[in-house]
């Protein structure tokens, strides 16, 4: 990591912010959030804006440019990584520790009196402008749109917008014709009295029109808006995108427009009637429909809808599990093979296990970074290894895995965590633990109505009874070849750096795909983490109290838990079951596919892995 | 239960209400919900005005009369019994059900245009009041305060108001003087910057002055209020109740006013200063003191400090439990005698209970109304044996008997579910899904920070596991010589017609009571419930992750569990090692008192009943 000299591109910076060309008063400051216009998760290139601005090139971050100081905000997983990149322009402000102030009381302390604050209305969303508006406010200070991008205005050579090839995804795939989802979105509009609904996060305009692309890595969305109304139904997009094929897919029920065009759209169109907004949406699509006809929910119908999957996508989800099942089981037996003889690296492992999951059909890209991790490395969360600084993994340290991809029917995300030589009894003892909350979760029988964080402590329990636990969630949602964290649902209780935004309370319901995956991490030492995406179906309980259905969930991801890390001695009898029952859906599932597919060695190696316990 | 003839004094209220003697106009309608001036559960006999105008006796329920309606709300507990005891005057309004309308709304329908709506201002919570006025303001009408209460008016032989006897708490009892408690708030009032304090709830007012007496059946409390200044303190109580015992007791540092003469104080001394409110006191009070000097909180500070027991109130709820096991153990042991010859009855069981409570040192009172039930009537939650319809106890039947008393020195409550016959296999298996639940919230080890709420699931799971669950609260705080259920701690998700007042998201501490109360009941059947109050405590854990305190509870009652009704091969090792660790000390403590006591024929049935399993 590097520090990058920004005082030049700052001088210019602060020079465009005194010109007043993109507002009408000169400004004093300006905020550089992390995000692109429709509040993704991962940005493209070209919306790296706060990198480029302050080099800090972390995930969470915010910066903050006065005419005299430059201050960025990050969390703790992040303090190091910014102390080595931001250069003397910049004060760091470690977000979560006492002393540090919020950005608003922070802006409130150095402006003069009677500033304006400038803020790209398209990278803040609705509540957070609010927010900002109303503290700057209470000060006397003012908050402004800028018309351009300021940041835009001193990049040079910013990459450009990405514009990949858009494919369909079929009927047999998505289970559901766009048609069919435009009728039943309309069903919602009406039931919740409105005439327009605006779709702005990636992914759901992806789900809506049955449509892929690769604008930003890992994740098969493109740079799109939509807006829906009762006889017309309108995408907002680069036209030059729009193939022959992608033509005919749309059929004459979809206008397609310029991406450009969406803010003047809502203007004539919507502005005066009711209007449905998500408050995640940004403050620059939110202010284009006149406040009292604004109807805001936190989430859109169609995120509501997308999170419980389909037969057809459940059935997509199962067959990508099954193929990412037999290209882990390969690489898995690969690493039992070669990390003994010391030649395999953290970055080369990454390698070996995309190269496997190339060979699987219907493969399209990795769904996030892997993260491949030896010893030390294994107990830094977000870790990724580097080429730069690429480390050998050890026979004698436990190994991490979380890996996942991208399938033309399916998304997958798993993680295990395996030991290629002798663990010590202490790893043992919290692999145990982390395994029986795993189990706990996975195998929980739980009421309509029960929401994911419900379940939280289930899999935390084993960890807490020897005073341990983990800093992160213990499961998001997971998309049918689409985001591998997307919301609302998930399970996650309290504050949790990992996966926040994906979780809430929002009731589990069968055809749901959430994450289950509870670790422990040791400092400087070793992680743990044990995943697997469970799907939330119909419970065949002997009872229904209150005449209501229970739900359970099944485990999609078929791959060998390993057994030399499992003290056996704290596990019950019922747990044993579950592993036992599991490892014989890995070889009936896996095992069948593997033989079938010839590779003999990895079936051996994976019968003497799922020997009944 | 008795229908009422409610038409005379309907009559008369209407009279009343269009009179404007206590408003400055005719009111079209009045609001008259369960509730005394300081928004109690419990309320003394002079406050049951909605029983009294409606008829309805159900402890939960709002009457609504217009001129020309009358309409009571309640909830799906008492729908029979309000079936039954209002008259053709009343409709009955069941809520939770989908088509019921809201008190709001159904105003709104029934009022002509521009009405005037009148509440007694104490009677309604300052947040209830908002929510009520922002309602009826947005259809054009307004809501008044009445300057007497109206039912008042129209209520011939209305109980006069409780002064029953104050007693004084001694320091070895309460663990710290009012001087002390004072220095305390005053701390608090620095750091959250007010001048005045204000508490209206009466366990809170009882608690900061170490005094105590019965104006509320069940609860040790009396009506008063009380403000704390930086140079002055308030007590506002009928002046004629303070003898020299208590003058003495207050020494100088306590003002003494009428308990009439709050708000006019209020209105001279704190209204124009930053004054700290509870948003559960009356609307009276909180209007009191002009809106921009309000500071308030849902909880008072003296709430968040009572909840966390000193060490000498933790000894005192030691002490209460185990003088109240040995009541509870010649009482169970006598049932064991008695139920199978057929004598007992539900009233006379309760009556027996009382009898052998009485005989234990400092016993005050129940704490709540004796349940005690055999076979179907043990499936009604909120059941209270009635002497006009009392019942067998019968040994073929499940017997559950929840109660509790109150002490000079603690507060206890516990539920015991029994069978003096042969269980049948179904009724094993409920019992030992509900011990289950219990054990494991009673063994669950967590971290600092955790709230009540995340460990609801632990006492829910092995119920879920085969469809059943319990519609009420796992578990509510327990005062210590105070109310049974007391605030803000608890254990529940979700919606909970038990214990919802009574638990928040408030950090569990060590310190705190809190009840582990999980149930099941088969409606006309049988009912389970098994009842410990639980004391939070530090556990001392092999690891401190994240240099965190890990916390656990220790059960306080000490009354042997029933092995007859336990399913054996339901329980792992570690519940059967938990429940023989339980037993034991049950021997340890409550066969010892037996023993000294010299009740030999108990002791010998404890040494049974506590065998190791």
């Amino acid at each position: 990591m590097k520090t990058k000299d920004t005082t030049n591109t700052l001088l210019k910076l602060r020079k465009v912010m005194a010109s007043a060309i993109y507002t009408n008063h000169p400004l004093k400051a300006i905020i550089v959030p992390s995000s692109d216009a429709h509040q993704s998760e991962y940005l493209a290139e070209c919306d790296l804006r706060r990198s480029f601005i302050s080099g800090f090139t972390g995930s969470a971050g915010t910066a903050v440019i006065t005419q005299k100081e430059a201050a960025l905000w990050t969390d703790g997983r992040y303090f190091l990584q910014a102390e080595q990149e931001l250069d003397t322009n910049w004060i760091l402000m470690k977000m979560g520790l006492k002393d540090t102030p919020s950005i608003e009381d922070w802006l409130c302390s150095v402006l003069p009196e009677g500033s304006y604050v400038g803020v790209n209305p398209f990278l803040y969303s609705s509540s957070s402008w609010n927010k900002m508006k109303i503290a700057l406010e209470k000060q006397g200070h003012r908050l402004l749109e800028t018309t351009e991008d300021l940041v835009d205005q001193v990049w040079d050579n910013q990459p450009v917008a990405p514009a990949t090839s858009l494919i369909t995804v079929q009927e047999n795939v998505a289970g559901k014709t766009v048609r069919e989802k435009l009728n039943d979105l309309r069903q919602r509009m009406i039931k919740n009295g409105v005439n327009w609904l605006v779709l702005t996060a990636l992914d759901e305009v992806a789900w809506l029109y049955n449509m892929r692309a690769s604008d930003i890595e890992y994740n098969p969305v493109f740079f799109a808006y939509s807006v829906v109304g009762f006889n017309s139904t309108h995408l907002f997009i680069h036209q030059n995108r729009i193939t022959d094929e992608i033509k005919n897919h749309l059929t004459n029920d979809v206008t397609v427009h310029d991406y450009d065009s969406i803010i003047p759209f809502l203007e004539q169109n919507c502005s005066s009637e009711k209007t449905w907004l998500s408050t995640n949406s940004s403050h620059a699509i939110v202010s284009a429909i006149y406040q009292i006809y604004r109807v805001t929910t936190m989430y859109s119908p169609v995120s509501m809808t997308k999170c419980v999957k389909n037969p057809t996508e459940i059935n997509g989800m199962i067959v990508a599990n099954n193929r990412d099942a037999v290209a882990l089981c390969r690489y898995f037996h690969w690493m039992d093979m070669e990390v003994p003889k010391g030649n395999v690296t953290e970055c080369s492992a990454a390698a070996k296990s995309l190269e496997f999951r190339q060979q699987e059909d219907g493969f399209v890209s990795l769904s996030f970074a892997t993260i491949s991790s030896s010893g030390p490395t294994g107990s830094i969360i977000h870790y990724c290894p580097n080429k730069d600084d690429d480390k050998p993994v050890k026979a004698d340290q436990l190994y991490l895995c979380d890996s996942g991809a991208q399938y033309r029917n399916g998304t997958t995300d798993t993680t295990r965590t395996m030991h290629f030589g002798t663990p010590s009894q202490h790893e043992k003892d919290c692999f145990t633990r982390v395994l029986k909350g795993h189990i706990a979760l996975a195998s929980v029988v739980f009421p309509e109505g029960a929401k994911g964080f419900w379940l939280d402590a289930l899999a935390r329990m084993h960890l807490w009874k020897v005073g341990l636990d983990y800093r992160h969630g213990t499961g998001h949602g997971v998309g049918s070849f689409l985001n591998v964290h997307e919301g609302p649902v998930g399970c996650y209780i309290g504050n949790s750096s990992r996966v926040v935004p994906f979780a809430a309370e929002v009731d589990l319901k069968p055809g749901m795909v959430i994450t289950d995956e509870p670790g422990y991490y040791e400092d400087g030492k070793f992680g743990i983490r044990i995943e697997n995406a469970l799907l939330c179906k119909k419970a065949e309980t002997q009872h229904n109290f209150d005449g209501k259905e229970f739900y359970t969930f099944e485990s999609l991801a078929l791959i060998p838990i390993q057994q030399k890390m499992i003290d056996r001695s704290l596990l019950t009898e019922d747990e044993i079951s579950w592993l036992n029952a599991y490892h014989h859906r890995c070889r009936e599932v896996v095992g069948n596919m593997l033989k079938q597919r010839g590779y003999e060695a990895t079936f051996e190696w994976l019968m003497k892995e799922t020997q009944p316990f």
